[in-house]
């Protein structure tokens, strides 16, 4: 028999946990409200033992503290969520297991998960993914690797060129205002539309404007680290209309600055929604838990 | 008697090859203008040939073509220098030496150098190295490897915030006016001020603007790949006023949304002149030469 995997999402409305052996065999999965710290990770442990799993991956929402010398290992760092600051993820997952833990932010998993399960993207040098929902950040791995660094990397927060006149929206980001997910987050559409971004219709000029900000940050991601897929999730994304318009825009943004066939052709290979879906988080995590074994 | 290895920095104005074990001893050096591909790599070549050499490094100016598995591997690719565009830089190296020979873009040497050769940044799992002149460009260390991904990183051209009422000049770059290199680069400045940027005074207010734009710069850097140090060199960062207006910039950007003392403090060790001073180039041609060896 396969060996079992257990994957916990961690997100900031609710928590996602599977059990299996990849996206084709899920035997047992559970989702519920992120509530309390010491209740939400309490259900996530129950439902881990009942099942005789090999390791698991833990990959909530950040900050986080990735440092395995720090003394807050495996904790969250300053969030808003109320509650959740400081919060330790970990610590009670060793407590109760005797088992590899993989520990990782949210989208690093989603990029490794879209990473290790998809044979198109297993023989890239570098993959980016970035989710753009409620919050927007980016995951990025290099030679099969998740980039942490310093701490791990916003790219939420990079700052873009904002055009006031075009848009006299002044971000929603409560540290930078007008940063790239405070131009671009699903609660920025809302605001500067007056109505929830789900449910503005596909021709609104809204979402050109979206592709805009979108296609700014990927280029710079593009300049900045040359990756050779980027991978575009999370809920905004769901919006399939805003694909063409990003490529086109990347396309007028390099200008054919950069030489090479992945990039001056249609790009249709090359900027792509998640070979996994909506999975992509929770399908990661579990590769997280399969490569915590092997490394 | 410890190894020797070549090194080669080509620039768009001069050549530079050394010989030597590393910093400590480089026992012939070498400069001199870049004419046409031929005349210049001859040059080269004699001056490698005179030597008992391990392996040589040859890191050129870009764009380049990196990927071992092209036709045109080891060629600069389109290029405003005029005889250089497609010119085959390896080719004729490869043609004259029967040892390893390393092959990468100049700032990507600069950066492994400075991470090679200096203790205090090998412990580091990733390092970024800025060179901010005429041209602008950054190399990547991650994991002690140089990022090369789809092409190579061409940090320069990424879009900054650019208001217009505060600085007017349109911007330099011939392919997108005002990205980073076209509002910051050396001709930028002569360009807005009207005088060359190495003739304006350490407290005019030329550098206060500059330091606004590396400072976007790093700080999209930060963001997007959270690295361990960044490294700002080149012929504008001789301007060592720029380093605490930076700094204080990068500060007021990031508004103390990562939290690491790395960069909630001075940022003394965090962004800082390059360790080998203006040999970073041609010291990591020597680093990528024996690397090559051990690789």
């Amino acid at each position: 028999m396969e060996k079992l995997y257990g994957g916990m999402e961690g997100g900031g409305t609710k928590f996602v946990c599977a059990v299996g052996t990849g996206p084709d065999e899920i035997i047992d999965q559970t989702r519920f409200a992120t509530t309390s710290p010491e209740e939400t990770l309490e259900q996530a442990i129950a439902f881990f033992k009942k099942h005789d799993i090999q390791a698991i991956g833990l990959a909530p929402f950040g900050p986080l503290d990735l440092n395995p010398a720090s003394p807050t290992y495996g904790h969250i760092s300053a969030t808003p969520k109320p509650g959740w600051s400081n919060a330790d993820i970990l610590g009670p997952f060793r407590r109760q297991f005797n088992l590899p833990l993989a520990f990782d932010l949210d989208v690093n998993a989603a990029a490794f998960g879209e990473y290790h399960w998809l044979p198109e993207n297993r023989s890239l040098d570098s993959l980016v993914y970035f989710t753009i929902g409620t919050g927007i950040g980016a995951g990025i791995l290099i030679n099969g690797q998740v980039v942490h660094g310093l701490t791990h990397p916003e790219a939420g927060h990079m700052r873009l060129p904002h055009d006031r006149q075009k848009d006299p929206f002044p971000g929603s980001c409560p540290f930078h205002a007008d940063c790239f997910e405070g131009l671009a987050n699903g609660p920025a559409i809302g605001q500067r539309w007056g109505q929830p971004a789900d449910t503005l219709p596909p021709d609104h000029p809204a979402w050109d404007l979206e592709a805009n900000y979108i296609a700014l940050a990927v280029a710079n991601v593009i300049y900045t680290l040359s990756p050779q897929r980027i991978v575009l999730g999370g809920g905004v994304m769901e919006q399939l209309q805003l694909f063409p318009l990003i490529r086109r825009k990347v396309h007028e943004i390099l200008n054919d600055y950069i030489v090479s066939p992945t990039v001056t052709g249609s790009m249709q290979a090359y900027i792509v929604p998640p070979g996994l879906g909506k999975r992509s988080g929770i399908l990661g995590a579990m590769a997280l838990a399969k490569n915590s074994i092997r490394s």
